[in-house]
């Protein structure tokens, strides 16, 4: 009894980039924002949440994702009915993996109630805005090299190449990193990708988004920034119109 | 000028299984929804939709993607505001590449109004119930041969196992593919995964919903059926009390 008295969330605001769009977010997830106490995360996003009486906002920085993520923990053990808010899934590469860590660290606080509500990934809403690029099998790879050696990067490129897979790539180039997207259309490259058409899918569901398609030999590393998420078709994805989708069928 | 009037919409009745659960489906869906004088798809997932005045049902038979996707084309250059309804998000091996390989063939119609509205895929709402094993590189793969060779399932097997990705797996078992889903397993194994976490995720989000976590080599193939979506986790993936995670850090 009273487990609703002790619980945290990890929830997604079902955005691809700021500002997203609401239309993206389930009803499960605007019904624990409208009963929740405490809204912690990123602060471009906790600022989405329309403040209210009895709602505390919890904004911190990037990449303190542990810290944030003991701060949610805390807050819930305390009783509050605390919201953690990633931008689209919060499991794919956001702020789930972070709260699951963190627990690990507390043993003590491993009654809690969590939920991880999930939400539109930005894969999904990019690949739905070019078409359907990821209707065959498909991997999404993190070009960030911030939490993983580069070199593991590179191997998973050559091997989804070799597997065929269409490809979604998550923060393909920022101003930290900024070589490491034009390594990667190099290594595909040299894997024989040459002629797979590359998605760039910017600001998808904003007044900003721009989608341009290109082969991969024609695709130039700023062509990405920040807002960009890319899907490398596989060898059978084609254009029809100005769609471009995989088909069902591989002999 | 009133290209409103001649559309169609690829959209996804944001459900993980039969009977499915409304709270994951986004007003986006909901409001195309509401504005639909028909709706196309799999019957199953037609009848979730609530019957009104001006709406037209045409539920169709399973395996008939194709023809399907022709009569949504049809009807909406005869003027009709059509949805077409997939389970989970219409462009992961759902309807979306159906309806474009049915354009392609149609280019009468390649002036229709499209557009794909994302949803939350099978495999995310399964990460979520589960805890976050997508929250590394992962890739999903169609377990299903209906429509590619075995081999070729067999050689991403291996080579996901190699990249050491998260594998989400759809389709992995039905009355008419009894043994795909145990070679997997096999090759799995062979591949040196048999200490990998498996998820098997049944019917989340309805009340049928079951979780089931076993290390890979205690994995049983009945442990999977048609509302089953399966997740292989990574090396790294581990358990914190009832949650199965993949942590943000490799080194």
């Amino acid at each position: 009894m009273h487990q609703h008295d002790r619980k945290i969330r990890t929830i997604g605001l079902a955005d691809v980039s700021e500002p997203g769009d609401e239309a993206l977010i389930t009803p499960e997830v605007s019904a624990a924002l409208a009963t929740a106490t405490d809204i912690v995360g990123y602060a471009p996003y906790v600022t989405r949440v329309q403040p209210r009486d009895g709602l505390t906002l919890h904004p911190s920085d990037n990449r303190v994702e542990l810290q944030r993520a003991g701060e949610a923990l805390r807050l819930a053990a305390e009783g509050r009915h605390v919201v953690v808010v990633s931008s689209g899934d919060p499991g794919v590469f956001a702020m789930a993996s972070a709260v699951f860590e963190a627990l690990e660290d507390a043993p003590q606080w491993q009654d809690l109630s969590i939920r991880v509500l999930p939400g539109v990934t930005a894969m999904l809403a990019a690949a739905a805005s070019a078409g359907a690029p990821l209707g065959h099998d498909f991997c999404a790879i993190n070009l960030s090299d911030n939490l993983k050696p580069w070199p593991l990067i590179e191997k998973r490129l050559r091997l989804a190449a070799e597997a065929d897979f269409a490809i979604a790539m998550y923060n393909p180039r920022s101003a930290s990193r900024p070589d490491g997207f034009a390594r990667t259309l190099e290594i595909l490259k040299e894997a024989g990708c040459g002629e797979r058409i590359v998605i760039f899918a910017r600001a998808v569901s904003t007044p900003d988004q721009r989608i341009e398609t290109v082969e991969l030999r024609d695709a130039r590393p700023d062509m990405a920034d920040m807002r960009t998420l890319v899907i490398v078709g596989n060898s059978a994805t084609r254009r029809v119109g100005r769609w471009v989708y995989a088909p069902r069928q591989v002999r």
